[in-house]
């Protein structure tokens, strides 16, 4: 994310003076990528920047932000896991700048297209934090750090298990040697359906219909597979309840 | 998806001679759209067409073959979990041809990105099949009976019970006065994702990073829902196991 974040705010005229890394490694890469200086000390940390962005892991938050305690910019962690008050106590201003999106280093993304969750500890610092937030993406909301915490649950629903779902689908096929490809369109018309319908309203499948034949049949082929059987049995029954079946 | 099917086989130059459904009504709209006839009694079946095909709910589909006995073409069914057997004795050639995509009434699809599994009683029938299959899309595959019953059981995962997850976690934001929307750019690029990169590979959350903390944190925040905390516990250990944690 610090990758995809510094390229968007260099690419938009902004300087990144430093950048600091536990290691220097990965700093180094970065700093290369934004004609910043790597750092891996706290000593050499430049004290007049206008903005520090916390992109580390989410337990690493708190002791990066202890050495910020005495700069003059405002204060941005990223996560979408912890409150705004990890940065408690830095006088000059902080706040929460999460994109709400997957990254990997290695694929480039549309931040446009990303939507951008806000917090700051003041008005002064809130209206500075959702002009740069707006020059990355025009999908830019205010989002408490209480309703953070469930935006972050609720991505753990929608994306973190529909991707280990894929997995699962995919160890199935392959055990009855079938290539995963054949399901690809089906998952991405899945995805495609609920930008514009509701996903209770689009729902399909043998549970919302109460087809106890095929649910059985479906168990029934799973019965190597318990811990298969135990997902299939619970997410069946949550989609009956869902529906009033 | 008889819909689907009928459009695109007129618009590749075929007749759709007759149109029958129980009740005349969905056969009325058909039959129009495609200029056949429609009919809702099997007295009035055309018995010298080349191709039947079978798009109705799975049980009905040995009521709907049993007229169908005395055909002179290749009648298929179009059925992920139906066996090819339920045809048999269908003495003019029978098979299936399964598009492996999720339809819906109103909204149109390019059928040249679906999947289409077939599978045939004899050589000549499958020839002639895969020939108007390769008509529909290039993405066509020979799939038993045996492993369409995985292909379909698969795509109840992948596909219906991700839907069931996009619905929970929208249900989960609701109760916090957020919206859904902020979540559907994550939900795509986590199915793009998979299209070129194995789904494992590219889990995230807290279960595959097995950050105890965090999942005890989103357990405490389900506690009013225990439906969902199973949920949660249950898919977290799935892709702990996945990834040997």
């Amino acid at each position: 994310m610090a990758t995809h974040l510094a390229i968007a705010f260099r690419a938009m005229g902004a300087d990144i003076l430093q950048v600091w890394s536990k290691d220097g490694k990965n700093a180094g890469i970065l700093a290369a990528l934004t004609k910043a200086e790597p750092i891996s000390t706290w000593e050499a940390l430049d004290l007049n920047a206008d903005y520090y962005i916390i992109a580390v892991n989410d337990r690493a938050i708190p002791m990066v932000a202890s050495q910020l305690k005495g700069v003059k910019g405002i204060v941005l962690h990223t996560s979408g896991a912890t409150s705004i008050d990890a940065l408690a106590g830095i006088g000059s201003g902080y706040g929460v700048l999460y994109p709400l999106q997957t990254f990997s280093r290695t694929k480039s993304l549309d931040l446009k297209q990303v939507p951008f969750c806000i917090e700051a500890d003041r008005t002064e610092t809130f209206e500075k934090l959702s002009a740069i937030a707006h020059l990355l993406s025009p999908l830019v909301s205010e989002v408490s750090s209480e309703q953070r915490k469930v935006l972050h649950l609720a991505a753990v629903f929608a994306c973190n298990f529909s991707n280990h779902l894929y997995h699962l689908s995919s160890q199935l096929l392959e055990q009855h040697h079938l290539k995963f490809d054949l399901l690809k369109p089906l998952i991405l018309e899945t995805a495609n359906k609920i930008q514009s319908s509701s996903a209770a309203e689009v729902q399909t499948g043998p549970a919302v219909r109460n087809d106890q034949h095929t649910m059985e049949k479906h168990l029934d082929l799973l019965k190597n597979t318990p811990a298969l059987q135990d997902i299939y049995q619970l997410l069946s029954n949550s989609i009956k309840n869902t529906h009033h079946l």
